[in-house]
C-alpha cells in the first residue's frame, strides 16, 4: 500500500499513519501488507513532486538511467528505483500487488484507476466494483502520460478519491479511501480462499483523450471550466453541452459523440499537463475465465 | 488591486489578467486603478510563497532589513519592499488604497478581511457590507500573525473567497471576487462624489484566537476536522459541538463560550501556522461620524 506518491495528496498518508498507530483502524483481513510513503521528500514540502511527477517516472528508460548513471538522475527517478528495489517483484521485500492511494480536486467520488488491460487488474477491479459499485477509469493509449507506478507490479490499482483540495485532510475522504481499501483487501482474500464472487461483467470507462482549456497565443488560459460542467464528472455529455466559459460569457461547447463521459474535470495538477478534462466511453465487458484464473494464480 | 500575493491562489490573478484583456470585464467606475501581481515568482511555481509568506512580510523590521541589507534578505522580503517602492504611499505610482484578492480552501463564501481598527478600513467595509451583505472578519491582537500587505497602505482590505482548492480556477469564485471588487469600487466612488449611504452599524467578526488540530508528541496530526464542522464557517458554535475526530471515532468538542463563530476551518495553508480554525465574536458597531470623515478625507 503506497500513499503520498504525490506529496500534496495528504489523506492517504494520514490513513497509513493512523493504520500504523492503530492496527485495527483498517481491516486488512490478515493479509501481509507493507505500508510505504511514495515520495517522502515531496510530502515534507507539501508539493506534488520536486523534480518530476513520480507517478510518471516508472518508465523503463528513466529507471534504466537511474540505475546505470545515478549521478545524472533527478530525485523522482531515484525514488522510483528505490521503491522498486525495496518492494518490487525482485525487491528486498517483494510484493505481488500494489495499491496506490490518490486524491483529486475533481469530483471523482470514490473510484479505481486501472492502467492498460492486464487481466489481473481488471479481474480484481471487477471484484471491488461488485462489492462497492465504484466506477473504474481505464487509462490507456495515451502516449503523453506514461510511467505509472501501478504498472510496475504484477498487479496494481489506484484508489482515487475527490473532490478535496491539495494539502487538505478531510474525514470523508479518509473514510472513502479506507472503504475502498478494505473492499480491495476483502476481494484479495476471497480470491485466495476460493470464495470470490465475480460479476458477469465489469463496467469500465475507457480513456479516449483529453482536452485543454482554451488558451491565448501567450499560453495563458483564456477561459474557465463552465459552471454547468464543474463537478459533473462521470455524467454523460451530449453535443452542445457547454465546456468552457470566457470573460465575455461566451461558452465553448462539446462537439463530440453523445454519451461520452468526462473525468478529472478541473484537476489542479493536470493544468501543467494541458488537461482540463478527459473523455471516456462507458463499456461493459464480460469477464473471461482466464482473467479470473490469472488473478487466482498470482495471489494463490 | 493586488492578486497573487499567494502564488497558489490563482482566481484573482486570472481576474486581473482578463480585466487587462477586456477593460469592460470589471466595472471600475472610472477610478484610476493599478493592477499588480503580488508574488509573480511564487505564481510561476504555483506555490504560496518561495522563502516566506509574502502576506506576513510587511513587518517594519523585515522591510527595514530588506532596505538596508538587501543581500541578506530573502525573496519575499525584497518583493514586499519592491511593491511598496512602486505602489506604496511614497512610491513611484502611489496609491491611497489597496485591495488584496485572496482565496481559501475554507467555506468562507465571499467576505472581507480587515486588519485592526483603522477607521477608514471599517468605514469602507461598512459601505461594501451595506451593498452586498458580505461578512467582515476583523483580524487583530494576534502576535503570531503580523505583517499583512493591506496594513501598509493608508486604507486596505482583503477580499477572501472560498471554498476553492489551491491552484484551481472556478468561474463561481471569479464571479464572486468580481462582484465584491465592483461593490468596493462603487463604494469608493460614492464617497468621492458625496453620495455614500452608510448603514447605521457595521457587523464585524472579531478575531479571538485560533485552535490547532490535536497532535501527537511527534507533531503529526492525530485527528481530523469533524465532518459536522467541515464547511460550517460563520455558523455559531455551542459548548459540546464536535470540532475534531480521531481514527478511533472519538470527538474533541468545543468548550468555549456559546455563540462564538468559527472561520477559516481547515484552510490548507494554515496547517503550517498551526491553525485548524479561528474563533471570532460577532459584534455590531455603530459607525462614528469621524470614521466617515476620515474616509472622505482620504479619498477626496
Amino acid at each position: 500500500m503506497v500513499a503520498g506518491t504525490h506529496g500534496n495528496e495528504i489523506n492517504g498518508p494520514w490513513l497509513l499513519d493512523q493504520w500504523r498507530q492503530h492496527p485495527n483502524f483498517v481491516d486488512s483481513k490478515g493479509l501481509d501488507v507493507q505500508l510505504a510513503i511514495g515520495n517522502p521528500a515531496a510530502c515534507a514540502q507539501g508539493r506534488r513532486y520536486l523534480d518530476r511527477d513520480l507517478n510518471r517516472s516508472f518508465r523503463s528508460d528513466l529507471l534504466e538511467r537511474a540505475s546505470t548513471v545515478p549521478a545524472e538522475a533527478d530525485r523522482e527517478m531515484l525514488q522510483a528505483l528505490a521503491l522498486l528495489q525495496q518492494f518490487g517483484p525482485e525487491g528486498q521485500t517483494p510484493c505481488d500487488l500494489v495499491v496506490d492511494l490518490h486524491s483529486t480536486t475533481s469530483a471523482m467520488g470514490n473510484c479505481l484507476v486501472v492502467y492498460g488491460r492486464r487481466p489481473v487488474d481488471l479481474a480484481l477491479a471487477a471484484l471491488v466494483q461488485h462489492r462497492l459499485g465504484l466506477p473504474i477509469y481505464l487509462h490507456e493509449a495515451d502516449a503523453a502520460q506514461q510511467g505509472f507506478l501501478a504498472e510496475r507490479w504484477p498487479c496494481g490499482l489506484v484508489i482515487e478519491v475527490g473532490p478535496v483540495p491539495q494539502n487538505v485532510r478531510r474525514s470523508d475522504i479518509v473514510l472513502q479511501t479506507r472503504l475502498a481499501l478494505e473492499a480491495l483487501m476483502a476481494a484479495i482474500t476471497s480470491v485466495r480462499d476460493g470464495t470470490a464472487r465475480y460479476p458477469d461483467q465489469v463496467v469500465i470507462h475507457r480513456h479516449l483523450g483529453s482536452l485543454d482549456v482554451p488558451r491565448r497565443r501567450s499560453g495563458d488560459p483564456d477561459a474557465l471550466v463552465h459552471p454547468n460542467l464543474q463537478g459533473r464528472d462521470w455524467q454523460p455529455l451530449k453535443a452542445g453541452d457547454p465546456l468552457f466559459i470566457n470573460a465575455e460569457s461566451k461558452a465553448a461547447v462539446f462537439e463530440g459523440e453523445d454519451g461520452l463521459i468526462p473525468v478529472f474535470i478541473n484537476e489542479a495538477a493536470y493544468a501543467e499537463k494541458a488537461i482540463a478534462l478527459s473523455f471516456t466511453k462507458r463499456e461493459a465487458w464480460p469477464l473471461p475465465k482466464d482473467w479470473k484464473e490469472a488473478l487466482a494464480n498470482l495471489l494463490g
